[in-house]
């Protein structure tokens, strides 16, 4: 055996953000003013004082107006309420946990559609789950994904997991994609549209797996679930070429031994959920993805813009009609 | 179940060989005079007049001088070793199976290093399998790959299997590929080739199933083997996101339900190894692959020409020394 270095490729978040940033200055460029994004702050966590920095910085360095109003816990939903009548306000994102409880997504469904940037509104992951693309009959304008799992999206495409000779679409079908973490406002929603894609998804969290597809031969327009009784981690890692973690706490760590040789490793947590052995196995590794996280944000401001110039001359309408949603698998629901 | 139609991606090897093509046609500008090919044919094969006649016809539209000299089994010898010390001749192409015997693989070694368009000379081959890519130290020589297997791996290159954004030597890494075919001329090369580039290959024919790899972590510089005692295709294919095809004769079906879903399919035999219904699974199929063959034998032929003009001014040696011959794996000789 040599003793050659061990060939995984780390890949850092800002490389990502470079190239979607200049796609998002190149969009900005056909709007008459700087879209301006309010960001409201009313908890003491560390974490996201330094998100809320970060999007101020990158929106200043890139030709959007932010402001910050920090506010306490019970003033939220009016400053919510505020913004969303407020013409000068383009787009509203707020910092979460805020209440760390139901009363979270409850504040998250006051935030106007309209000015909805982090893509939490009911009707952003309805269309999500039942992967509808667009918010109008004539497709003028796109519906908002959730910025962090967009980004994650960003980040495979950027590494070339997404097959270009694919159609759209399509692109992640053949590959199998481990996603430990299920929560409602990343987990979940990454791995539907992973499936939706095409992939075969392994949905891992404390209460079990899930299997996420789009069913045999892909032929569905929208995923479907499969519990996996008794599957672990040693399972359905033997089959995933790629594995994102994005495990809250310190206490996490990945059994990176169970890794597939080659296998490309991206972590969205804050805290590092892979040790310093990933890189023996993994092919490609993305430690962090918060740097892209923000630039989807702007683009998402960007989108919002434009679907509202688009849909200036005709009231927005969905595509769905209400009756659809109750036929829709309750599973799917956000 | 909706009834939307399989989304496999049928690619057509003139497709992917016309971008080849435009690759060598710009080489062929930095060289004087058009390189000379000259094709020795001694069989009633029908298969074998047809490749000789595709070459021609390839040769002509893409300014190659081309002959076609047809002789008896027993002038082939003296032929090429007329075609040898001709300098009018750079390259030679002998169309097999003549004696279909180990007569043969006497022939092949009869052809000139220099003058070796399809890469069957046993220094070629040696450093195919111990992945030495230069004939010089200086590395102004490409040591020539031979054709059909390298043909191959232009095909992963244009189907975007290989990964762009890892390192060059690496692009495989993390993918899991089945070759059906041991033979020393394609199937054995392959997936050696393969494995150098950092893929699992499982390499398949009736004795039975082995393993090339890298070796653990693919520290290793070129690839190693192991026999997969008592396995079988069932085994092997839930993990192969890719798998070729090259057995001759018409009773030989791939069993397409045991391919994973998504799975990239890609038949290098004339016959068509994959029912129909490897569209049902395969997210792209590649039925056949001569024509893009017949191109790669033409970007060797242009980089014998280039190799002898760098190499005019000193003589080509060896990077490895005879000795490094008897310490190698005597498995990896051809």
């Amino acid at each position: 055996m040599t003793t050659t270095q061990p060939s995984c490729k780390v890949v850092l978040a800002g490389s990502i953000a470079k190239g979607l940033l200049a796609e998002v200055s190149d969009g900005l460029k056909s709007i008459e003013q700087p879209p301006h994004l309010l960001g409201i702050l009313a908890n003491a966590d560390p974490s996201a004082r330094l998100y809320a920095e970060w999007t101020e910085k990158t929106c200043k360095e890139n030709g959007f107006q932010y402001t910050l109003r920090e506010v306490g816990k019970d003033q939220v939903e009016e400053t919510i309420m505020n913004a969303n009548a407020d013409q000068a306000i383009d787009g509203i994102i707020v910092y979460y946990p805020i209440f760390n409880s139901r009363q979270d997504q409850y504040l998250q469904q006051i935030v106007d559609v309209s000015k909805d940037v982090e893509g939490l509104s009911h009707r952003y992951i309805f269309n999500m789950y039942q992967n509808i693309r667009f918010l109008d009959e004539a497709q003028t304008q796109k519906s908002i994904l959730p910025c962090t799992p967009l980004a994650v999206i960003k980040i495979l495409e950027y590494l070339c997991i997404y097959n270009t000779i694919l159609p759209y679409g399509n692109r992640l079908f053949g590959h199998t994609i481990c996603v430990v973490n299920r929560s409602e406002v990343v987990g979940r929603p990454l791995a539907a549209l992973l499936a939706n894609d095409g992939a075969c998804v392994y949905s891992v969290d404390v209460t079990g797996i899930q299997k996420f597809t789009r069913g045999e031969g892909i032929r569905k327009r929208k995923h479907e679930v499969e519990d996996m009784d008794g599957w672990g981690l040693e399972d359905c890692l033997p089959f995933c070429d790629v594995v994102i973690t994005g495990v809250p706490g310190e206490k996490f760590k990945f059994p990176c031994h169970l890794l597939r040789e080659g296998a490309v490793c991206v972590n969205f947590s804050s805290e590092k959920n892979f040790g310093p052995e990933v890189k023996e196995k993994a092919s490609i590794y993305v430690p962090a993805t918060g740097k892209v996280t923000i630039v989807v944000l702007l683009r998402n401001l960007l989108r919002i813009v434009q679907n509202r110039r688009a849909g200036n001359s005709k009231p927005a309408e969905a595509v769905e009609k209400p009756e659809k949603v109750e036929a829709a698998n309750p599973r799917n629901m956000a």
